[in-house]
């Protein structure tokens, strides 16, 4: 993907902190590398302050002394009608999720939609159905909103702003940097359906079963993780960039090392399948109701109990843990029984996939 | 505008409630009567609910006893620099207005950015950094945030949602539903600026001195009244739609009469001119730094006072009152003496200007 070569930065009037690039790349937001270093020069070199954590899925700040989560998502995923979901549902659970992830109890969610000219409004008031449906699911409360319309050919059809805000209960303490030695690492389900799911409509695959995307709403499930147990140190969803993306985000937050086993990872015959015809490693690709916990080993028991007995988590597993050795770099034992160094990935692996 | 006749309607799957439109128009985004249909027809029938309130810039909650206000707006504008600011600035600050419009304290937003690959880096670092003096003047923090890209073709350069939450002071009620009878209304400055320099930028117009939107945080403008007097029933910053529409959408939402005084309506010389060459009448062209208010006539004059010391509202002007006869309908008693209807327009005044 490195096709604006370095020396181009020569042209370049950002005063600094700069990127390497000229222009804007796809692979600017896809979840990797180049979204990370975007995120990082440009915006939070910029942005700086106490309650702006880049790997944290939402803020937490006090408000007249309840503490509160609130977190904003733009969607604008093509196609917008997929199997499993919509542009709609997905900008539903996708906030609700980001908020569940801060261990906050997701509240209110606005909902800003920029639409194509021309959109057909049956399009747009299934989307809408869809919303409520979703929204009534996760418990939340839309509560205000906004349109806009572009002129056709400066858009895609439509794209979904969610943002929310959900409160923390008294003892919840969740975030990357609290990922410790020792911490189990719990993984809710099988990966990759969400971003296989698309990726198959959009190359015309077809399976026996049609891959569906997970997209699904998991502050029940965190609730329910949280009844069980308030030491869990860090929530995460792995949307963008896959459970390697937010492995290699949390060790480089923590600094802390991470392994993982190949073998605990549950990946769906189809999805595998349909990851090898399309070249995909599932580790990377994007999932949309799933979660990954961080658990004080002595109570990793207690919430995959917990997990087994919610819809969402019946398939919950341990994939791996947290080592005080290698901080920063995430290893995976191989089912062949050797260990490699899993990357995060440099530039798009799937775009628009969220 | 009307280009799609009723009949369409035949083949049009959405059970109800339905809009005579097919397809989505540009002027559903307008801040008209096709903007208000799409709204009500569309989302609000679906998402209705106590807190959602649609004439409102936000919406209104309580988080653990302290009252809150949540609001959310997407930003298409076209051009993305322009005459007095840039589609960062105005993102900030119009979620701060909006927030302050609902009485409160603007304290933290949110921005989420949709980038068209191939912007340059450096339009993107300028709007950073132009978000970055924003929120620093307005007194807010940017705490969380988002990063999608499109492919080229599919987005225009750069979309900026904001959302925002702010805290209302105790002894605060304001709401588009409070406007009473005898209520004075309160317009803190000149209209227009806003829309007329960017249609002045599309179309290449030239004046003696530039035209500059009057782009602007309205926060501490609200402080001060608030200060002068608790007695503000109604707050409007009149954005896409102008004065016309915000004053029409008061006048429906509490089903009171409003006549305002033509004269009293400051309009700039050149903003007066250019809005003759381009046919636009003022009343319906957007602010950005400007508000309305609806006051108690017994401190009207002391929040007009307060306004008069403040630099956002040195030309603070009484433009008409709330009365209780023709419920739902603006009247305007016109410069040569006459009077006539204020109505909501019906199109697209002005496509793309915030």
């Amino acid at each position: 993907m490195n096709e604006n070569p370095v020396d181009l930065m020569n042209g370049f009037a950002c005063p600094l902190p700069m990127t390497e690039y000229k222009n804007v790349l796809l692979a600017h937001g896809g979840g990797g590398k180049l979204s990370h270093q975007l995120i990082q020069k440009i915006f939070i070199s910029q942005f700086k302050n106490d309650l702006l954590d880049p790997l944290h899925d939402g803020a937490m700040f006090t408000l007249g002394g309840t503490r509160c989560a609130f977190s904003t998502d733009s969607y604008v995923i093509n196609p917008i009608f997929f199997p499993g979901g919509d542009i709609g549902s997905l900008a539903v659970n996708g906030t609700v999720n980001d908020l569940a992830m801060c261990g906050s109890r997701p509240l209110y969610i606005s909902a800003a939609f920029i639409i194509e000219e021309g959109l057909p409004m049956e399009d747009l008031w299934r989307i809408v159905l869809s919303m409520k449906q979703a929204a009534e699911a996760a418990g939340v409360q839309l509560v205000t909103g906004d349109t806009k319309v572009v002129d056709r050919g400066k858009g895609d059809k439509l794209f979904i702003n969610t943002s929310g805000i959900g409160i923390i209960p008294d003892g919840v303490q969740i975030n990357p940097k609290q990922a410790k030695p020792g911490d189990k690492i719990i993984l809710s389900g099988s990966i990759a359906e969400h971003g296989i799911a698309i990726m198959s409509v959009r190359e015309g695959l077809e399976f026996e079963t049609q891959i569906e995307s997970d997209c699904a709403p998991l502050n029940g499930l965190v609730e329910t993780m949280l009844a069980a147990s308030k030491n869990i140190h860090v929530l995460r969803d792995p949307t963008r960039g896959g459970v390697a993306s937010v492995l290699n985000e949390i060790a480089e937050s923590a600094q802390v090392g991470i392994t993982i086993r190949e073998e605990h990872i549950p990946v769906n015959e189809e999805v595998r399948g349909a990851c090898e015809i399309l070249g995909f490693d599932p580790l990377y690709v994007a999932n949309e109701g799933k979660l990954l916990a961080f658990v004080s080993p002595e109570s990793a028991n207690n919430v995959l109990k917990a997990m087994h007995a919610h819809p969402l988590g019946i398939n919950a597993v341990l994939i791996g843990e947290v080592v005080a050795n290698h901080p920063g770099t995430v290893i995976m034992k191989t089912r062949i029984g050797g260990s490699r160094v899993v990357d995060m990935l440099s530039g798009e692996q799937l775009p628009r996939i969220c």
